[in-house]
Formats: structure tokens, C-alpha cells, sequence
């Protein structure tokens, strides 16, 4: 920052606008609403970032965040365990479960596959994917990625892997969304939605 | 955050979700960036802001944020002694200090009176700017404040506590900004810029 008056000023918004989506000014509001709270807060603060960076754990059994080595939904007595939802990361992990459409176990892989940014296979987790399904109990894999080319890449490369495993793959229904005014859905869905039709059912 | 799996990740996301114009998403994704940084850079991170609030203090003079007990501008031996221009915040001497056009001292009030946020006078440092006028030197009092029905009201409260004392107040200029179409001007601005309209130098 050009003319700041404190070091001290110019390293916190530095390390804020490293954050994605948070420039210079907006760092700088961020710094100064920071400056206004009390050092007990601001405390707070910074300890949470630290202590969530240095005791956040990985699920040794679905790769998912959590406090302890298995995660609360691996650990859960009420999951069905023959049924494993793969997905991204976190973030899907989360919005899977606020549908409450999903009673099964979860398998983060941590990426996509994207040879643009350079992520291939090896950097995401696919072997514990497979070590999970040759132990046996799991009957279907839900592959829940994202409709963009790197989940496709990544479905793809997963349905070989598993190929010859005797489990079964099921993807996400591609469709109108829920809501949706059928004249401003895109092409490429409204054709997908129509061969994939499903019997009505009165409800 | 619903069906979080983990307590140290609910905290840093709700910890972020305090500041203005951070919502739950926008910090789930600004802690998950965090997350995929090393212990160390997120270690710097937090103990940045921890160190900021911890050691910054405010100038004895103008009041501004430093960090030492007087502010490099106060200290300064190049700077115009006689001429106090008195901002808001720190974030107007920054902007002040921009355009390379100021070379006096601040007086950082540190708000605007507005008895609809409930500040007052009395939240306002008033007194520190009365006792460096009193205290002889001072020739001009520039208020730069902003052109707002709170930077006016405090800048008349200004004008009547210093009216006595032999020290000449000025304000900034409002009219059409640099680049500006006329077509485009508001017609307040405008008025003010017509009224106040100065000789013509070709330059």
C-alpha cells in the first residue's frame, strides 16, 4: 500500500488480499473493521484460523474434513454403508447432506481431473476409492460431480477404473431444475431431460 | 453452517462470516483456501491480525494509526507544521496522501458525528485538535471531511468550537470531478461548482 502510516497495517492486508476474490480496498476494510474490534476478539479471530490449519483432520475412511480420524457420518451407526456417494470436496459433501436425500457414505476424491491445472489422477484420492470397493460390502457408487468437463474426465476415468469390480455406477440425474421456466432452459438439458424421461407419478 | 463435520471448520467459517460483507458461502470458501495452505502460511495469517490489533497505536499527535508513538508524518521534518487537514479515518489520509498535492499534518477525528449511529462529540478526538491549535503553530485547518450530511454536521460543529481561535478554516472544493461530462453532472454538484467557479489559466 502506497503512504500507510504501519507495518503492522500493511502485513494484515497483504495476508487478506491473498484471499481469493478480496483486493487491495476491500482488505483494507477488512483490516480497519478489525483494528475497531477488541484484542480478545480479534484473538479469536486469528486462533481459529490457526487451530483449524494445524488439528483439521482427513477421514482415513472417505477423505472427508473432520475433527477426528473417522468423520462423524463414516462413524454414524445409521449410514447405509453399501452405498458411496463420490464427490469433489467438502463444499458437495455439504450440499449433499442439506438435500437429506442421502443416507449413504461419502468418498472425497479432493479435485477434479484437469490436465489445464496440471491436477491428474495421482494428486486425487481414487486409490482409496478403489481400496474401499475391494474390501468389500459396497454395492453402488454414486458419482455426484460437477456437469462440466472435468467431472465427465473424471466420471470417465473412474467407470474405467471400476470397470471390472462387481459394484454398480449411477450418476446424477442431468434435468430442469426444480423451478426452472422450460423456455429458458439450455438446449443441451432439455434434450438430456427428454431422453432421460421418467413415469409420471401423481402425487 | 447444517451438517458440518467439523467444530474447528464451523468456527473459522463463522469467525470470517463477522465481517461486513462476508456471508456464510463467501466464508466457507475463504476458509476452505486457507485450508489448502501450508500450517505456516496460515500461522502468518492469523498471527498477523493478532499482531496488528495487539501492537498498533495511535498517534499522540495527529492520532493516526502508527506504529510507534508518533506517526512518520507527524515526525517528519519535511512536512508544513502550520497546515492540519482533518479526515475521518485513516483510510482519507491514505487517499489524501495519494494525490501528493498535502504536505502539512492530520488530525484523524476517527468518525463523524451522527446521532443516528449514536456518535457524538464525545466519541470523537475534538479535544486533542483544540489543544494543538491552542498550543500556537497552527495557521490553517483544512476540513476534508466527506460531502455527507454527517461530514457537514461535523464540520460545523468544527467551525463553531474553533470559531474564536486565531486560525483559518478552509474546506475542499466541490465541483464537477476531473473527467467528468458535464451531461452526467448532478446539478447540486454542479450549482456548487458554477457558484464557487474560479479565474481561467491556460496552463
Amino acid at each position: 500500500m502506497t503512504n500507510s502510516p504501519s507495518k503492522l497495517l500493511d502485513n494484515a492486508v497483504y495476508e487478506f488480499s491473498k484471499l481469493p476474490g478480496i483486493g487491495k480496498r476491500t482488505a483494507l476494510r477488512l483490516v480497519l473493521h478489525l483494528l475497531r474490534k477488541s484484542e480478545e476478539e480479534v484473538n479469536v479471530f486469528g486462533q481459529s484460523m490457526i487451530d483449524l490449519r494445524k488439528n483439521i483432520k482427513r477421514c482415513k475412511i472417505c477423505n472427508n474434513i473432520s475433527d477426528t480420524d473417522t468423520c462423524n457420518i463414516c462413524s454414524s451407526p445409521s449410514r447405509d454403508t453399501t452405498t458411496v456417494c463420490v464427490v469433489e470436496n467438502i463444499k458437495e459433501v455439504i450440499a449433499v447432506e442439506n438435500t437429506a436425500q442421502f443416507h449413504g457414505l461419502y468418498h472425497v476424491l479432493g479435485g477434479l481431473i484437469s490436465p489445464m491445472d496440471g491436477i491428474g489422477p495421482s494428486d486425487l484420492d481414487f486409490d482409496g476409492l478403489l481400496h474401499r470397493i475391494r474390501a468389500g460390502g459396497v454395492r453402488e457408487i454414486i458419482l455426484a460431480l460437477s456437469a462440466t468437463p472435468e467431472g465427465d474426465t473424471t466420471n470417465f476415468y473412474i467407470y474405467r477404473k471400476l470397470g471390472n469390480l462387481p459394484v454398480e455406477i449411477t450418476t446424477l440425474a442431468r434435468g430442469v431444475a426444480v423451478g426452472d421456466e422450460l423456455e429458458y432452459a439450455d438446449e443441451v438439458t432439455l434434450g438430456r431431460s427428454i431422453m432421460n424421461r421418467i413415469k409420471f407419478e401423481a402425487t
